[in-house]
């Protein structure tokens, strides 16, 4: 179990019962349904940078993260990676039990951001009430439904807009979800979730830089001039 | 109802009858709900290369292509285009009644890429039955779930692999689904496909033939080396 970074497993029955029951499908699940998800699900804690789930890890099943971030990628054969999307607080999420889902044929991989706990209804209980229960069937296409929405966005950045266009959004979401206009990140982070290289980041957040639109320390970027930013930053413009 | 390329629009009652009862979700419906979709389910003729759906056109529905084929695709502000599946004589599709589906947040375009007839159920009734029958919203979400696998795998080869491997894999795949080592395409088409310029295509078609894989001729390829042109190709490897 230690293999995929997990460094503790709590089961303690009053929290799952809590948990299980602000579960998007629970009101329409049968009394043994309950049961059964009661006593399966289970919270685990993901170390930073832990691997979540992978191709070579077992399949997870629905997952609700309680606290931390989460990265979900794609790798090439080669070793590249493409960040789909990240799961916050919150978030839930059935990609990681893609063996539950016959029309999901590609492999994706997850890793915490930061330390983080994950609620999970194992797949295992997850088939099962995908076979007998409409209601969990119809709940987990449409939450990949909406994975696919934000796949294709992510899609559509990286093959249409350019560089300066990705990292000023970037900075510009970034900042509207922490609600600063300081942000305590480095270059590479940056690269690894816009899909390109550190040295492209490095040489943008320069050019920003002359050009008053912020200014960079080490390990963090102070806007100072959001209007600027937001005016370069492809959705920002479309609100 | 000219606008998008609309040559005919046919409804004869036996015609939509017949065909309404084949829709997957058809034994889930309610006899009132039957007959809705009975009264509005129609067929039309698509010519080659016209628009089926876009931004600017109505919200199509829950459609089936009878005959023919469709390409939906991505289009940038400048007006590249990323293909990102076909749909062929016999598969059904809902990314044409996004307005139906909260969950879809980007826009997609499809056209005819030959003469086509598409079976349309209209997305108000859609919609209609998606708000009451938990079946028909259920293969809603599934259909989605199965084209969000097209695109990430699409999404992958565009990001991923290499041109070689990705004109190969087209060709090979071609093969497949045709039973002919004889191709009938130009290098624009192919371009379009797997979204890259027609001068690429070009130059590696002729590589491809300096090798011995191929040969090529105005508006068409023959393969004479299949075996040589699988090692290439990154799908085909895994069968």
């Amino acid at each position: 179990m230690e293999k995929y970074g997990r460094k503790q497993e709590l089961h303690t029955g009053t929290e799952t019962e809590k948990l299980s029951a602000a579960l998007p499908f629970w009101d329409k699940l049968s009394d043994a349904e309950q049961k059964l998800v009661r006593e399966h699900t289970i919270v685990r804690v993901f170390d930073k940078n832990s691997t979540v789930f992978s191709r070579g890890s077992e399949c997870l099943g629905f997952i609700r993260v309680l606290s931390g971030s989460v990265r979900t990628f794609l790798t090439s054969e080669e070793g590249r990676e493409i960040t789909l999307y990240h799961l916050r607080a919150g978030e839930d999420d059935v990609l990681s039990a893609s063996c539950v889902v016959s029309q999901i044929t590609f492999d994706t991989q997850m890793e915490a951001e930061e330390k983080s706990r994950i609620l999970i209804v194992p797949s295992i209980v997850l088939a099962r009430l995908k076979e007998n229960n409409i209601y969990v069937r119809c709940m987990i296409y449409e939450l990949l439904t909406r994975r696919f929405s934000d796949v294709t966005w992510t899609f559509q950045e990286v093959l249409f807009l350019r560089i300066d266009q990705r990292i000023a959004s970037w900075i510009v979401q970034t900042c509207e979800q922490t609600g600063s206009t300081e942000i305590a990140v480095t270059h590479d982070q940056i690269a690894r979730d816009i899909n390109t290289a550190r040295e492209v980041v490095a040489r943008m957040i320069k050019r920003f830089s002359e050009e008053g639109l912020l200014r960079a320390g080490r390990g963090k970027i102070k806007v100072t001039d959001m209007e600027m930013l937001k005016n370069l930053c492809f959705n920002c413009r479309q609100e």
